[in-house]
């Protein structure tokens, strides 16, 4: 029989965790409980950790995070419990589920009645957009509505996939980054000969080489790029990038950003990348990076989830002289896990996927877990595990 | 006979003008002079006249202005002497060009060489780029590369387009500006079924309406747009914006930023313009403008042409959260003239544009002119004409 | 008392029609009832009517027409009973509903599960679209799924749009048609630096000019094209294109199709048109229509929406030399409907929009307004009206 | 001292070839001579072998193949002879060239001037293009405009590009091919959140995987795909292709069309391919690709070069009811082969591009060369070297 009282890590604030028990969920016909093998530590929650704790400011999906919360949401796990109907209807792309099959979840819940859900569905664009792992407060029922956690509960109008049976959960885990890195198929949609975002061929420098970016280096040369430049200031990282597809790197130690901007010109006959993605969460980088993009050259902004203060910008030489395309990049599409699985099956061979989780946390260490994601000359992706005994 | 000796006026130093004499310049069978029948006074001249001479900062193209220099680059006028190849070779479309035969010019001098002319050609991307009006010094021969004078001299590598007959002076002085309305074409472009840009139906804020901006408005109601919004600190100028196709105006006077914000959003169902254009040239207008847009929705960086500074941007809120797609626009392509002038011409009876050429000067009254043209509450177009006797 | 008994027109095979009654439909929280004010008739049906009877041939979505119907999906009413949710629910843009409220609808019901609708909501590319008017047997309840008929059922998953109240319903009728020109939209988004698609200035043709093609043409006027080409076979038409903004007409009458294609080449420099728009149902329009587009040019079949048969094409000619771009294009997004109605709010006073409507019929006289539908020379769009005492 | 006298295959009439001698070519400041290394014999030389010599049919650059030619124009050889600004004005990317280097050509010539090239530059949709080894009658000077040739006639308006020093000639000589996989390169433009063309992950149909299908194989590979199926009628094909990253192949051989569509959709969960790319020559492939594609699904004409009739095309069904986008590609753009080059020595690792050329005749043995080239289920690119002794 299955316990009935479920053991999850919460954030009770900024900084403090607490280890505590929740009932075991009741389910509907239509929603479903997922016993967790695995949930990432994502640089959202390490923003929340810290103290981030806008997200989405200024919109009117603006969020403030509910503490306490149980966090996390790189989720991967096996059906435990399953409605009548969401055995059928649940799964995206209209597969049966079973008790006991491997999902992973996409962690927005969208309101589908708001302008964008009608007009834009398909990106969370959503007014109302929450995240599991994030914009629940677990004070109320079901309370378990983050990754950190033996169980979840999964809302009748949460996304959830079947995992391809090839994949291990350790690959699986990495299926909503690799989901994220739709911003590069983004930025790809700009490309018309030669003009925007970046042809095969083309240069891609990568900001900030954590999991986020480490996945953003190997979506790039899954894409076509040919030549790929990974910025981190962890040695660690940048040797990590270089396995997965990065061509050059380099480091923050020891350069100046008039440096690293030179050597990126360096490597691009001069011109500047394509396409720079910030995956570093940090404001600062952002005038940097611009200044690494070619004339006409595509500028992602996609670290900074949660809200990190302010920064100066010269909008003459950063966005009119250069011509450049910026494109704010938050959250993903729920319709990008399908493929984000096939992709990871597809290049287990030529990727060292299966080194992404560098380091495994039962819940009940969540303190030394968390310890750990912010040692970037240490680890990878720290992944929290189901608690012991 | 021709006169010898060409009026021309010329800035000497930011704010200072002297009126000087030129030789009248020898061509060759490639090149051509048109005799000038008047010649706007432009944003990026008073971006000049005030001390803030880079342009291009930061790109391959960066320029200082190389003073003296004789200004102007929106020119009408009729053509004075051809070469043998040039009457056949130098129209952009083709057609043949005999003295007489009225013209306007695209001031941009692009290289044919450089990474961007081969790859992206139809743009100016150029990393070479020079302006007429702008980029040569006047002190060497040929002298008469700015339009502020009785004669201009043509480049074989310039770009020249016959006037077509149903347009008188006036309105074909529009043709450059009408061009750099590409903008909004470019705009238009990213719309894929509400998502961005903008569709038929869709809303367009114009934050500034002088003559760049006033085009921008008349440009956004002939792509369909369906709500157009107009922000200027001058009621003058707003009554333009409402004879050009404006539907709503906001003043600055007596508004906070907030206000104005809020304003657009009271405008849009609560959500903001799917396309905000900046024609200001000045920095602190892009925040505000930023935080008009929808999520998801199109921020053109049109107006600050030369460098004038930074500004505090915060990515997360302004970029990020917001999912902005920020265009930085400089120049416009030499393609877009024939299609302008056919706007003209079309949307003549539609659009009051006989009024937008407000003033004329002959240019030795080049500081009356100048001072008429920071006039922004009595004056639209201010142009230069012939000079006097 | 609302009558018990609904008269409705059904047509029971192609060519066959028989006026009956139905009971008024019982609703649940989640539906609504219209009682109709207009509804048009238009080339589906008149497709229908010649016993073209398959639509969305080769398609999962493929259907055969499930004899007897009502047809008619061009639909206005006013709200004649409304369920408790579906008052703050049904309407598209998430206004309130209250009885007496004029409103239009979309034909389309998606079945939001398949692939299409979860990797494309917005476009009915749906694998199991069902269209009002065409996919419902009347035989079976609720039976009014119909728009020639007093009232129409209004199912949960339908969606049903609020008219601005500027617009009379002679006006309304019109906005599914002008949903249907985002066929025009679509051909935009192509276009980048003169490429493909067309820009401001560009030239549009549209083959046929019947109810949907004229609209296009007004959709292209109002997308800023330079050049309108209308071509049809009837001069009443034709006179009609002039006034919704065509500027030039071509008759089938007395010309061959080389003539055809020549007159459009001769109207563009020689070059053919940037877009061509198929609005005829008759496949032998596509090779010409094909020849009259310029090298690059994009071609829009719209009008074939049932299987009309087989037509030669020669692949290296009519596709590869010439480079086309080709559109099919079949329904058109829900999301059209709210900007339609703005557009012939906007434009109400630079096209005749109330003289779209030529005739309006009782639904007992449906023989007579359908040999009316069918009269080119006499007739744009017909309409059926509620029954006569 | 080099030889005066050239050695050339010609082909005097479809199916027939003299070998001949010319004069050694003299040339200016502004031209170059190639020594040849070895030129490939392609489909389009096929074509004009078996008499189907229109290209380009009905457009402004319809030609008729002007025999005498000296066919050829996969290229590449080194550097025989220079003029003075040719070394260092006629590089593409704008490398000095020197005698010895080693270059390919873009067999392409626009003109510059019409309307296509002003607009459009970057892709030949140029109204004049002609093609080294296909435009150029032999029997006037300079003769050498052809590949199958001891040396080629470069003239001042050719594109030529440096060879990489790690790529020897037999994979250099693929790069015009690698060019034309820019077809691929344009379907994803097409890409937007699952709706067109093909995102990462997407599933590629190659029709016909001789060389040009062959390369596409890889090219999807490269740009993402996540399952590419090959069709072709010969087994020896079909086992290059899956070489060269083809997930699954089809044979013609004992298979219907039925059988086969139904083949791809069953690879593709039943909903059909979302590119399918036209490379056999062959008209019945056409209305086959179009069934194999999905709802919205693209579909590229990229094969059949030269005019090879007619074929009856359902228009709703294979265009309108599955929405179908269409893409006409002939040529390639002259910016793409110093990508193309990049990608073959990037993934001269992952794809046995060593493979490619699997014969070599001199040219004096053209008749061998050709026999060769036409039995598919021995040799995928055949390649013409100097002639012997």
């Amino acid at each position: 029989m299955r316990n009935n009282s479920v053991t999850t890590a919460v954030m009770t604030a900024p900084g403090k965790f607490d280890v505590r028990q929740y009932p075991y969920p009741e389910i509907d016909h239509a929603s479903l409980v997922i016993e967790l093998e695995m949930c990432g530590i994502c640089g959202t929650d390490k923003h929340t950790f810290r103290g981030e704790t806008v997200q989405f400011a200024g919109t009117p999906a603006e969020s403030h995070t509910p503490f306490p919360i149980i966090p996390g949401h790189e989720i991967v796990g096996r059906v435990a419990e399953i409605g009548r109907t969401a055995s059928t209807s649940l799964e995206f792309s209209g597969q049966k589920l079973l008790v006991g099959d491997r999902v992973v979840m996409c962690p927005d819940i969208l309101c589908g009645k708001c302008y964008y859900c009608k007009n834009t569905f398909g990106f969370p664009l959503c007014e109302k957009v929450r995240g599991y792992g994030n914009a629940f407060c677990c004070d109320e029922p079901p309370h378990l509505l983050g990754g950190w956690s033996d169980y979840i509960y999964v809302r009748p109008d949460a996304f959830v996939y079947r995992v391809p049976d090839e994949l291990d959960a350790r690959i699986a885990v990495m299926a909503e980054l690799m989901a994220v890195t739709y911003n590069l198929d983004k930025a790809k949609e700009l490309y018309t000969m030669g003009g925007e975002g970046f042809g095969s061929g083309g240069t891609v420098v990568i900001q900030g080489v954590g999991p986020m970016g480490l996945m953003h280096v190997a979506k790039a040369h899954i894409l076509g790029a040919g030549r790929i430049i990974a910025i981190d200031r962890s040695d660690y990282r940048l040797r990590f990038a270089k396995d997965f597809g990065a061509d050059d790197t380099i480091s923050l130690n020891g350069t100046t950003q008039a440096e690293r901007v030179e050597a990126v010109r360096a490597l691009t006959d001069g011109r500047g990348a394509d396409v720079v993605v910030e995956c570093t969460g940090a404001a600062e980088a952002i005038p940097e990076g611009l200044e690494m993009a070619r004339r006409g050259g595509t500028y992602v902004v996609a670290g900074v989830f949660a809200d990190v203060g302010e920064i100066p910008i010269n909008p003459h030489r950063h966005f009119l002289a250069n011509q450049i395309r910026l494109l704010g990049m938050t959250n993903h599409p729920p319709s990008g896990y399908v493929n984000s699985m096939k992709l990871l099956a597809r290049y287990r061979g030529v990727f060292p996927f299966d080194r992404f989780v560098t380091d495994e946390f039962p819940l009940n260490q969540i303190d030394k877990a968390m310890e750990r994601a912010f040692d970037i000359d240490r680890a990878m992706k720290v992944v929290v595990t189901p608690s012991e005994g």
